[in-house]
């Protein structure tokens, strides 16, 4: 097994899926938590966190590392088809956190930012989530939103989910197919020993 | 061979890197350019254009399809870590078309515009394409931005530098290692063949 050293800040953010995916093969890696990125950006590939190193070899991108490492253990599904619909549904993922980003993330006023995080949740999570689930249902089923095991697909709707849930517990209540997934993800015994155990952070 | 059909606006845009890695890989599909989008919106999985139909089946996000026909056609590098470095590529070449969209393209004032284009190319373009350069030298030999043929990463590389380079032409003068993987791209029997023949679109 290579040497795998994942560089990000001390945060959930775009690093826990590579986590994730770790955690449910079983894989040993250093978790490096960044708490110096000004005197430490220099060493990173393009300037971003994350990067993993490989055998030494850095990575940059969080979904490229994420993609390497879930090929690597047999989370992408049985073909190339499977792998393209776990990529389309993280890439409807990453849609969807990106919305919340851009408006709600970056807004600094707290007064704004409350609208901004009640009108996201109550329209655009919804649109998302509405798309996430619609190709988990088309792609995959009982449980998992590709094929019939698990990929990194479910540990990305995991993730994402866990997020804005955090916002509003109840954000599921109308969404069965995803609610599965998590359900089926957190059954999984390295993942449950993992979320038990990770470090709690706001993002 | 499937029966492709790669549905898109009338542009290069989102769906010309599946066009380029079709076209290089001599693969036979219908290129469908959608003109009445609203009347058709509810067709596409999640409402987005491009999406591809492989023998029926819908596959939407634009990245997801093109890596799909990437390793379909042999064009994502010889092994997973290649295949991870043409990854990190692709997306740190759309981390500077981001910034693109985000501070050019969607600016509506037509003042306001040229002001932003030229702090974008002289800035944000600069560096994005330092970024890209930095880690094609690094995964790289002459002419190939992973290991030593031709992968995707080339043809997104060939794709945004052209779309670049149409707002100021002399942009690569300092990029040498750009500049040898856009000259073996156009190299390519097949894919000069498809530029010389593709349509002409401002996008």
């Amino acid at each position: 097994m290579p040497n795998y050293k994942l560089h990000y800040f001390n945060g959930r953010g775009r690093a826990e899926i590579s986590r994730l995916i770790l955690a449910a093969s079983g894989v040993n890696y250093e978790d490096v938590r960044v708490n110096d990125w000004p005197k430490t950006k220099s060493d990173a590939p393009v300037g971003q966190l994350p990067y993993i190193e490989i055998d030494g070899l850095k990575l940059p991108q969080s979904l490229s590392i994420a993609r390497y490492l879930a090929r690597e253990y047999n989370l992408v599904g049985k073909n190339n088809l499977d792998a393209a619909k776990a990529d389309a549904i993280v890439d409807t993922c990453i849609d969807l956190m990106t919305g919340f980003y851009q408006k709600v993330f970056l807004v600094t006023d707290i007064a704004e930012k409350e609208v901004a995080l009640k009108k996201f949740l109550s329209d655009d999570a919804i649109k998302g989530l509405e798309n996430v689930e619609k190709l988990a249902k088309q792609f995959g089923s009982k449980g998992f939103s590709v094929g019939k095991s698990l990929t990194w697909a479910d540990l990305f709707i995991h993730e994402i989910t866990y997020s804005l849930m955090n916002y509003q517990d109840n954000l599921l209540d109308n969404f069965q197919v995803l609610k599965q997934i998590r359900e089926a993800v957190e059954s999984n015994e390295n993942i449950a020993k993992y979320l038990k155990n990770r470090p709690v952070t706001p993002f």
